[in-house]
């Protein structure tokens, strides 16, 4: 099964204790992606500016993204600037110029409105409720968002929570969510509101994902070399829903896979600075690190 | 194979969002005995003052804990006063009253001279040192410490790390005593420097257990209700040790068995404010913890 992604496509700056980069490839839908196309065919729908340099369109093309979605538009291309320090958790944001994202709103082409699997990356919940609006009956919809939606549009995410199969978030987001700073007090909360399955990152942490039957606590690889975090709750998410596409199951023991692969994906995206860990890995690396994790968290019975 | 655990006992006193306590039975030997008790023999090393309540030691007693080596002194015993927030992992000393523990200097009795596995609980690492002179030829000495000890007795301290087995500290301490950020890179510092196994607390996100040839990662039990976090990391070494002298053995195995044993020991802790969980367990109810670690941690190859 191929994957339909709605989110952002961003020329980033940033900088760590371990180096900075001036106006990279960036942004949710474009680090979803190209995790997502390690596994199966990924749809992309988000707009550019002018500005955005073509070889990172040919880059996307190059990963099998399909771009028929991607509108190129005058003026600049979103960019965010932003830096972090020895604590790669918490991201401080610079500056965040909108540009040509300030006046997105998805059409999804016709040919992607049959498409069964959905991630809806950070983006205003009343654009991602008007995605959903235009589909016909997904499989699975997954749905991520931010601190900003739910302190201003929290009436509108809550609407379009109802529609989500998978929600994932990180841990301030649960907390800020439900009002409410036990995580599991807060995850079944969560599974109130429309959900099925609660997946909540915890960067260097790892992830936990909890359904109502189910609770199941995956570590992040533990990486001696981390230069930048940008985009690792993405490609978290590009494994995952990669992995879940491509099986066409959904059930506790692929979604436990599907977010090993998650962490996976993330592990490699912030061994270096942008999309650059992706351009040179291969699915047999992929593999690998799974059985990696299998390692990492193995032990005997008593 | 039986434990000597030499440390301190203590009366705390304890706030936290939900509920405070005063002159509950507290310090690093009891909730590492109490801990440790469920699994094998204890015999405690350590100085109360005067006004030690009978009823604790009662309670130590019955748990078959062996108190020949406890001193009741002159003086009042150690007391901790302490506060936490919402985030439980960080603990706010608003008081410290050494008392009698001020001038403890560990005497082993000639009966504990010949025991195989010594949990050094966080004390001066001079004493920690002068306890290893004392006893002949451990198999197994796992130490604890804290950032008071790194920053003011560092040389006394690694001079102590070149006799220990299994170093078991928090990842600031971790990082505090390498200064390096990085846990994998600080991992391969410490092991460099003694203890040929490490144990990083990470509080509520679990345990990370480094050697030279094998990373484990552990979950922390995701509790709806935590009271109180006071003597969690305590408590998980004493499950540690508990199962490690319990089984006789110290292959990787056994050590990832252990680390999840002490991370039940810990989840048990903070469930009631002081020992009070421990009163009413029952090793089926550890067991049974355990195989939930397996549920939550279990994910099927690909």
């Amino acid at each position: 099964m191929s994957i339909l992604v709605v989110g952002s496509l961003a020329l980033d700056s940033v900088e760590t204790p371990f180096g900075k980069v001036d106006n990279v490839l960036g942004g949710s839908a474009v680090y979803f992606s190209v995790a997502a196309s390690f596994f199966t065919k990924v749809h992309l729908v988000g707009v550019i500016g002018k500005d955005f340099p073509e070889t990172h369109l040919q880059f996307l093309e190059q990963r099998g993204i399909d771009l028929q979605g991607l509108k190129q538009e005058e003026g600049k291309t979103f960019r965010w600037c932003g830096k972090y320090g020895y604590d790669l958790n918490e991201a401080h944001t610079l500056t965040t110029e909108l540009n040509v994202f300030e006046r997105f709103d998805p059409t999804i082409p016709l040919t992607y409105r049959n498409l069964k699997y959905i991630f809806l990356a950070n983006i205003d919940p009343e654009l991602q409720l008007r995605v959903l609006k235009q589909v016909n009956r997904p499989q699975v919809v997954a749905l991520d968002t931010m601190d900003f939606w739910i302190e201003n549009k929290l009436t509108q995410l809550k609407e379009t929570l109802k529609l989500v199969d998978i929600l994932i978030i990180n841990e301030a987001e649960a907390r800020e969510l439900t009002q409410e700073y036990n995580l599991v007090k807060a995850a079944r909360l969560i599974l109130e509101q429309g959900p099925k399955t609660l997946i909540i990152k915890q960067g260097t942490y790892g992830a936990l994902m909890f359904t109502n039957s189910s609770i199941f606590s995956a570590p992040a690889y533990p990486l001696e070399v981390t230069l930048d975090p940008t985009g690792a709750g993405d490609s978290f998410a590009g494994g995952f829903m990669g992995h879940l596409a491509r099986s066409g199951k959904l059930n506790d023991e692929v979604i436990r896979q599907a977010i090993i692969f998650g962490s996976v994906m993330a592990s490699f995206c912030v061994e270096q600075f942008s999309i650059e860990r992706f351009q040179s890995l291969t699915y047999q690396e992929i593999i690998n690190r799974f059985n990696e994790f299998l390692n990492l968290t193995c032990f005997p019975t008593v």
